[in-house]
């Protein structure tokens, strides 16, 4: 019932103006302002009576930013390693991604929005399939969407759950008693069941997933949390090769307590369903975790019927120099679950057929995801495999680590454990206070970065970030910690 | 470092053609084949080893969907009343959005996501306020975003806790014991505290919202819960003049049940710190409460300094015909907190200014909603006050109303209980099994509607659902209704 103004309306479209935004790579930063500048404090006092603004820092002007370059509302230039925490594949208003944002495809995906779990679009399947599907990790296939990181774990941990619960009742789906106790909350319906996180570890802020999350205790402090076990992971000293006698006893002790927890949950008829690790503690400090580590994780997880679930939020997505940082663990089996988002653009999780939940309504939601990011997502992918940006990557993370050890070795002072794998890296300073005074020191600079754990820095550029960006970001490093 | 050619590439942008997408409400269904249909069912076979199918029933046509009418994959057009779970403000396609599609604010909000918490753009103070704060419910005016209603209530009720805790310490932050406590997750750091819901209700389904949920069973079973208080919720005979001794009385006896439940945990040492409640339970069968009964329950949450919230998530966005269905209670004060999503575009929730978490990093997440959805509203809300959305959905309710009772009178074997506000409307089968067997007739003759509860039949048009469509939705109605 529309009137004929507004069907006139749509046939007047106008050529789209894009004149507006960058299609540029800056040279390199320029600061005009500190950080935050006027107009970024001036925003911040107009949003704050609206919507809380205590852990803004600046804001940005995503018209301006192109590529690698973040611009503020100050029009401060500033090279972004840190890229929207890790969530940017290509940088800033990469030209592809502008062009897509064409396809009609794209625009009634964004304007009428499906419950995908019902009533999906007809070109989801294809779109499954071109953006997810091809980059799946080795010896996975089946893959569901979500909105965002913490509800892929949700529901990776409920898809282990279910699937424990099954195995419990010889393979069939709940019984009349198990539903009915399940709507007053008893056994066998709500059953006590467990899962495994590790010290150091974040895998998202609702409650469920806190109760597995310890990388801060601000995010957990008043919340309550389901009484699941947190066992101890490793903390490795670098470089790896001259520590490799301290690292090893890392991994037997770590290993050890996974095994006790497990049995202690046991003991207490509170079983443990899923582990659920992160490749890197990418929040909790950049912690990493060695191959042998994990592979024999995945084998304890196998011998006591535990769902493995990797949670590659942070990680995914290419940023190591693979698409999956799990990859180079080289795993006889893939693992169970690998959960995923951010620079993924949506959330969701790949998952073996085994888990596959036969009835329906069990894994749902409205939204269950979104078609528009799916099809962002695909226009990301196609990029990556056209621009080899993968493996340009690897080749330009060997670059970064070599500057990284350099810079160490140059203020072995107030700079330790230099680490990473691609372009994701960090290092450590001497407390936190030092790490925060060195990232404003930074970003005075125009260098953007981010803080980890307790004192770390994380590095998490995004794929378009080349050779000429290295020597940039480590010229201000280099600064900063002079001017420290 | 782009290419040259990728730079040309965007000076070369496409006029956009969307020519493919729909301009033109059609006049009427028209089925085609049986639904799912042969197209739809191929689409599945091809999704079915990529993603999960369970609950898929027929994929849809998005570019060929206009209004109130969705087009599936075989070419049938069905007048949609269930807008894909209530979520479609507008229907589909609705012109204006897909113009605003072309505006370069939303192009660069949809290509570089921010992490709002952050870094968030320069013009979302000016989204917040044009898309959110201008229909606040009455009372509330600060609003915090999140991407759906699962994370809004996720948040609203980490809000309650941290408000909750905060008060027992005088008002104090988090002090050092607190803090190295929740690490550990010991109190007085992980508190003991729940959250009051109801039978019948429905929040979402990470899993601290499946233990205030109670609509289904299989929602909830195999997942683990925590031990939280559900109470009794009114279950009103219609219609409600004819019935106010019975429907009083529920009152009571809900009530009696929410004061022995706030009581009993609290014995229990493990405090009520919040009460969250849907204006209608939209998806356990639209069950209602009564002013009355909502205004008792505030002042009984007032009374125990526990934080009142209302779940509006499926009831918000003007199909009862008021931008909130809370605002016919008429309260002396607001809800402490009021939850959106689906209709809004953008999950969220308003809250009362003594609620505002002074830290930062305590609400906060990588995305924390979505300036493209915001900017979406945005237009939505644009719309609906030019047009008059609101007040013509509430004339529009009337009708609907009026035809429902009617409906009623002449299949009284077969309907009953028929109850709405605006087009926001549900009937009852006498069970289950009659009821799917009628939403399957009512599909083949091109009405597309939804169960919820038991046994009802939900009615969730959307803002641009007219008289003339009224008309056709009875009509169908009553076709299947004698073809049962």
């Amino acid at each position: 019932m529309l009137s004929r103004a507004a069907r006139q309306a749509q046939f007047a479209l106008p050529v789209r103006n894009v004149a507006s935004i960058a299609t540029r790579e800056p040279s390199g930063p320029s600061m005009k302002t500190k950080v935050p500048g006027p107009a970024s404090l001036e925003i911040k006092k107009k949003m704050d009576p609206l919507h809380q603004t205590t852990s803004v820092r600046l804001f940005a002007d995503f018209e301006k930013s192109f590529g690698n370059y973040m611009v503020d509302a100050d029009g401060n230039t500033l090279l972004d390693v840190y890229t929207q925490i890790s969530s940017l594949p290509l940088g800033y208003n990469h030209p592809d991604l502008v062009k897509a944002a064409a396809n009609p495809h794209f625009i009634t995906s964004l304007v009428s929005r499906p419950a995908l779990g019902s009533f999906p679009r007809n070109d989801f399947p294809d779109g499954i399939s071109k953006a997810l599907t091809s980059v799946a990790p080795k010896g996975l296939k089946a893959v569901q969407t979500m909105l965002c990181g913490t509800s892929a774990n949700e529901n990776a941990i409920k898809t282990a759950f279910i699937w424990y619960m099954t195995n419990r009742r010889g393979g069939n789906p709940p019984d009349q008693k198990a539903l009915e106790t399940a709507m007053v909350q008893n056994q066998p319906g709500t059953p006590r069941l467990s899962v495994l996180g590790f010290h150091g570890a974040f895998h998202g802020r609702s409650l469920c997933m806190l109760s597995v999350t310890r990388s801060k205790a601000i995010h957990k402090v008043d919340i309550p949390a389901f009484d699941w076990p947190i066992a101890k992971f490793p903390r490795y000293k670098y470089p790896l090769a001259d520590n490799k006698q301290y690292n090893d006893a890392q991994d037997k002790e770590c290993l050890k307590d996974v095994r006790e927890k497990i049995a202690e949950w046991k003991k207490k008829e509170h079983d443990v369903a899923a582990i659920i690790v992160e490749p890197i503690q990418a929040e909790g400090g950049d912690n990493y975790g060695s191959p042998a580590f994990f592979k024999e994780l995945q084998k304890i997880a196998a011998d006591n019927g535990i769902v493995f679930i990797v949670d590659e939020v942070q990680t995914g997505g290419g940023g190591t120099g693979d698409m999956w940082a799990h990859s180079h663990w080289n795993l006889e089996t893939p693992p169970d679950i690998v959960t995923f988002s951010k620079k993924l653009i949506t959330g969701g999780y790949f998952y073996r057929e085994h888990l596959r939940v036969k009835e329906g309504y069990r894994i749902y939601n409205t939204w269950m995801g979104d078609p528009s990011k799916l099809f962002l997502l695909e226009k990301v992918i196609e990029v990556i495999k056209r621009d080899n940006l993968i493996e340009k990557t690897k080749k330009v993370g060997e670059m970064f680590q070599k500057e990284l050890a350099k810079l160490q070795a140059n203020h072995s002072s107030i700079v330790s454990q230099a680490r990473g794998r691609g372009t994701f890296a960090a290092m450590d300073f001497p407390n936190a206070s030092v790490r925060d005074q060195f990232v404003e020191k930074a970003i005075s600079l125009g260098l953007h970065c981010g803080g980890c754990g307790e004192k770390s820095l994380r590095f998490r550029p995004s794929l378009v970030y080349d050779k000429p960006h290295v020597e940039i970001t480590f010229d201000l490093l280099d600064k900063a910690l002079k001017q420290l």
